[in-house]
């Protein structure tokens, strides 16, 4: 049997010691402000949320880093490489991907200040592409959409996506529609965007 | 039912028509070249499988790009921007993730020119946290070791990594430990480096 390790890093860190004697003013705050998402981009959003569910060991999801063509690195004495010289490339993926409980995950977020439909020409070929391969390796595959004016969050599954992607003469899901066939997800506090939740929903409708 | 997409890019892209008449001169080589690993290294081999897999339907598998800090960006008229500073930051993850036949996928390679032993300080400490954090959500995780003057190729179970790397006063893992507990293959042509048959071993151990 092979010993699994327990993942924590404070196995490897030295215990930090605390400031003491703060000083700090305690924090006060206008009444009636939602602080839920306190002015996130839905990125920051996400990524404050894997950061949560890496800490709580429920699941190890990461933002791909941009892709990047460096053509020139100076290398200064007495300090660290700069990179003079580079261009973005196109990705092959979408943006996050990872694992949580022996399942793959793999999803890409977009968000909309429309009212009433998601345009589909926010999605990329090589998103959809990449979504497809993956769907076929039985990944659980979705996007996080953000309607911004409206703050709803909707994780839909990526293959109502690909399918109105490939729909000639379809230029845009309706709210209507994204509401009929995603979870449907509120911004909280801890984690900012509980998306796994939605992730249960797709496990339990696989295995149904 | 959800349909799902086939995964071929073939259904959004125009035919490419092909050019006829080619002059190519036909092709010649000397007797007893090994062309196996034609000088490619790790990373080479790795991503041409993993192109392999992923035409092939097989399985997605991806580098992920070397995370970056941009710090200044122009944007010249008429041509695409260019990154002016920017640094390198540390990564938070192993370098491959993906999905095969519904299991997660997460690895390091890593190369030696050393004959009897792989020293452990060539795996940081965030790889071994990763992997470690990717095995508690049961991914399958492993390194692929090249002993480049051997020309041999280890699939090593991350569990084993792990434990050997937390080992007080251990530097390095032998040839012997490294034969006894890894998936040997031979580098090939297609796939150059046919790793996903040590996964299909590490599945079959997992679910007898």
């Amino acid at each position: 049997m092979v010993k699994y390790p327990s993942g924590s890093l404070a196995a490897f860190r030295k215990p930090i010691k605390k400031k003491e004697n703060s000083t700090r003013r305690p924090y006060t705050h206008r009444k009636g402000v939602n602080f839920s998402d306190r002015g996130m981009t839905l990125e920051q959003q996400i990524n404050e949320s894997n950061k949560y569910y890496l800490t709580e060991g429920i699941a190890v999801v990461h933002k791909k880093p941009t892709p990047i063509q460096i053509v020139k690195v100076d290398y200064p004495k007495r300090s660290k490489a700069v990179i003079r010289k580079a261009y973005f490339r196109q990705a092959s993926t979408t943006d996050y991907n990872g694992v949580y409980k022996g399942y793959y995950l793999d999803f890409e977020a977009k968000e909309t200040r429309n009212k009433t439909n998601f345009p589909l020409k926010n999605f990329h070929e090589h998103q959809i592409f990449h979504l497809s391969a993956c769907l076929k390796q039985k990944g659980i595959c979705f996007t996080i959409i953000r309607f911004a004016s409206l703050e709803r969050y909707f994780v839909t599954p990526a293959s109502f996506v690909i399918n109105a992607w490939r729909e000639k003469d379809k230029s845009s899901m309706t709210l209507k529609e994204i509401v009929d066939n995603s979870y449907e997800i509120k911004s909280g506090f801890r984690p900012t965007l509980p998306y796994l939740k939605a992730v249960d929903k797709f496990i339990a409708d696989r295995e149904r």
